[in-house]
């Protein structure tokens, strides 16, 4: 492996650690020192790469975001199905990935949201962005519902959005209250309960 | 003022200070210097108060768990309506309330979830506790609704308050992300959405 490539082997590793330690134990409980420690990385390396933790911080939001959109993209290509089915399907393996690996930990942006977005400008941005991201992501799926006539069509697209995005952050705060991923089961009970009746089909 | 009602207004101003603080910037970055220091109490008194601050915050969670049902108890009884008119002219005052006082910092039990459920057996049962106290009223409220026919009652009446629950911890997250109460509106609308629908009444 050469210098450059060690490098960034050491950067990605700080970013993995960084994104782990905080999911689990928050922001401020967790110093730059643990998480170098922990990727048995030279102390001077994190502020070559970084240039403060907060910045570091928003780089681990910012990687996060992409990684989750590309995973639920891959996902959503591999599934049968109309829309809604594959929404579904995609909540069904979200659940069950909780359930095998994390659930204690919850979600980076849900923990990040309740500690962190009043803290700084800077952190404010970010999380505003990403939630805005996933918001406007799960509009156009409900959108696309709609359009297929596999969701209500009375609500907007985007309040519909709103209240599926509220329900999934705050039952990830319980799953990770409750070492349980039971909360997440809700959210399959309440996109079905925004299925059209059958005298909307009428 | 005696030096024993000195002494509980003493203990009763931290308290006080200290939801304040953990609920805008959270737990860790609160220092138990911080809270003595805007509430001007000798710093010699946290620890005749409060074996740990760990055991503090456990405090202002309880503390903060009866103050708010209390509120609520009180103005439920002071509304007019059947029970699902009484429930959604609450939340509409819960949602006038954070936007006057509060929305900027969220619900100290939302943003404590996420900070703080899994950094110690006490945390974790405390949070838990709280999290199943609101769940069981909900649900009481919500059984009451299907009783007199305001709710849909083809879901179980626990399985609603979950979501219900889910959704507003969810919303009060965002609100406290985007400085605004408009994700709380939301609520009303998942709220009417498990209104029965013209085919279940018949």
């Amino acid at each position: 492996m050469n210098r450059g490539r060690r490098t960034e082997h050491s950067r990605d590793k700080i970013l993995q650690i960084g994104a782990e330690l905080f999911t689990r134990n928050g922001y401020h409980a967790t110093g730059v020192k643990e998480i170098l420690t922990t990727c048995k990385v030279p102390k001077g390396s994190f502020y070559n790469f970084f240039e403060s933790k907060e910045h570091f911080a928003v780089e681990i939001l910012e990687h996060y975001r992409t990684i989750e959109f590309e995973r639920w993209h891959t996902l959503a290509a591999q599934l049968q199905g109309n829309h809604f089915e594959r929404m579904y399907q995609i909540i069904e393996k979200e659940i069950e990935r909780f359930g095998n690996e994390q659930y204690a930990c919850g979600c980076l942006l849900a923990n990040l949201s309740g500690e962190v977005s009043q803290c700084s400008p800077l952190f404010s941005a970010t999380i505003a962005r990403s939630i805005r991201m996933v918001h406007d992501a799960i509009t156009d799926d409900v959108l696309q519902c709609q359009q297929e006539g596999s969701l209500r069509r009375d609500l907007p697209a985007d309040i519909v959005a709103d209240v599926l995005l509220n329900h999934w952050q705050g039952a990830l705060l319980r799953c990770k209250v409750e070492n349980s991923t039971l909360p997440l089961q809700n959210h399959l009970t309440l996109l079905n309960s925004f299925k059209p009746s059958t005298e909307d089909i009428q």
